[in-house]
């Protein structure tokens, strides 16, 4: 495996940078070579968490970037009023070719108005997207878009489907991955007027194997590799998935009160839970790479752990090795005659 | 309790009338005296279903309706078309007075297409809304609107906002329920268009006790007696928590194989897992009340079960005893001044 170097926004997330570089350190670690990390931020600061690592002999370079930017900061931040902060820095990193990717749980709309400036659009893309993973009986389904275009037009959701795909294709191993539309019902013709459109759009679209309508009911159920949806139900979807991890342990909790349940048996419950709900934990993916962009980024959550700063770094990695953005350049670029 | 009198759409649902039937026999036994029950179908088949029940001396009775109206046929049917149909002489029965309330699990445009046309809306009501009800960790969340309105304008979540906290206060017995609204982020100035109007307007609304944006992830947490979505999110978000209870013992028994449980404990973690997630089950609700239409309408699951049918019922005879629609119509009608 060809190594690749990821740029790490060491400054990203809210517990910065000290779990940035314990899971910078562990991906390294465990790529046993195939993979390098650069960490971008303040220098002084990052050699001084560096330090607290056996780091000997380790492919880990650090890049410095004295500003920061918070997490309630302006997007445009990033892109004009801080040229030397992390998330800058380290996307003009991977611009140049010094990093084949750029990684960062830091502020979300910093990052993509960074990238979209620094890296710009991949060809024929209208909207990069941000996408997420959901747990499903047959496994993960990509959720495309989870919260970066909050009002959208039915044509963008076409791109979507398009670009998680392309994802799910090269990344996930998906042949010919099946792209449903999340709608309130199966039939054509369900749905407000965006999903309405859009159903039609899709239907028509040509190197989209659009398997129709799916509802909310049927997105654990993997009917799908790929489900379509705007930015403000997918947001609010992936959330929701999330919160089942954190809200059914209270409510098992209540159930085995309920049931007066010897703590014997309370403690396996809660394992086959905990081991049953891995898929809803966004640590088991790292982050949400963000398509459509002329580079390989992965965003993730502010609070992140280590280990998910660890999965989000070698999500990076693995959206250049599989070069998604230059496969959505070429299927949705002029050339390709399909993009809008 | 006075007695309330319930009309049934005998002909409603998957397994109709022979699950109808069944259930309103069970929801007049268990309500010993304080609610009746009119059936309200083809007599012959009915009075034979009813047949196979002890039903002396219940009050039960069957008011005839030779025409059906099947769950795929447009909504105008059960307005114009079929003027005997089980659903429109429900209505009639109850726009008469004959009946305190209408339930039924059939065609849910078809039953809302003839509630808006017998019983007209609330005084100052734009849009009636079918409500749903959501599992937290500290009880059952009402979340308003769940499909009856896809596409809205802000002023529509306010209205929403208003229905859905009077159902709150006086079904639920929430004293000024908090009310938010589903957003994906929990600052203002977060989310699309209509939730960024819909914040300001809620902000300002009189008599409604907002407390802001929630996330996806605080659903299920009970951080609000109401939230407030459009339609198409809502029906996405309410299918999608439904699903918990299907998805989640596959994923279950998937960890108890991985992980090499013993059959005995694999037994109660199913049982915990059950009792656990009954709030995701919609039969413990029965059905949807349309809030906003001047009368009290419930409309239940397609493939509602006769414990679903017999809650569906009580239901209906909640929303008739606890005159929500009169206090809707006092809220919000021009005497109000808070309508728009």
């Amino acid at each position: 495996m060809m190594p690749a170097t990821v740029a790490v926004d060491a400054m990203g997330g809210d517990a910065a940078p000290g779990v940035v570089v314990e899971g910078a350190v562990g991906a390294v670690q465990a790529g046993q070579g195939s993979l390098r990390v650069v960490l971008v931020g303040p220098e002084a600061l990052v050699r001084d968490h560096l330090a607290l690592h056996e780091t000997g002999g380790l492919p880990i370079e650090v890049a410095d970037a004295p500003e920061v930017i918070g997490m309630g900061e302006s997007p445009t931040a990033a892109v004009k009023g801080k040229p030397r902060s992390s998330i800058h820095v380290g996307l003009a990193l991977h611009k140049a070719g010094a990093a084949d990717a750029f990684v960062s749980a830091g502020n979300t709309g910093a990052v993509m108005a960074a990238a979209f400036f620094l890296l710009g659009r991949a060809p024929g893309v209208a909207r990069p997207t941000l996408v997420g993973f959901y747990p499903s009986t047959k496994g993960t389904t990509l959720v495309v878009d989870v919260g970066s275009n909050v009002d959208c037009r039915p044509e963008h959701l076409v791109q979507f489907a398009r670009m998680g795909a392309i994802y799910a294709e090269r990344v996930m191993h998906r042949a010919e991955p099946a792209v449903a539309l999340m709608n309130i019902g199966e039939e054509p013709g369900k749905g407000n007027e965006q999903a309405k459109e859009a159903y039609e759009l899709l239907r028509a679209a040509a190197g989209i194997r659009f398997v129709g309508n799916i509802e909310g009911r049927d997105l654990m159920h993997g009917h799908a590799d790929v489900v379509v949806m705007d930015g403000f139900v997918g947001n609010i979807v992936l959330k929701l998935g999330e919160s089942v991890a954190t809200a059914l342990p209270d409510m098992l909790a209540g159930a085995m009160d309920r049931l007066n349940l010897p703590e014997s048996e309370r403690a396996t419950v809660r394992r086959v839970f905990h081991e049953a709900a891995r898929g809803f934990d966004y640590e088991e993916f790292g982050g949400a790479p963000l398509l459509g962009v002329s580079g390989s980024v992965v965003i993730g959550h502010g609070g992140s752990s280590a280990r998910a700063i660890e999965r989000m770094i070698r999500a990076g990695a693995d959206l250049a090795r599989e070069r998604v953005a230059d496969a959505i350049g070429a299927a949705m670029g002029p050339a390709a005659g399909v993009g809008a």
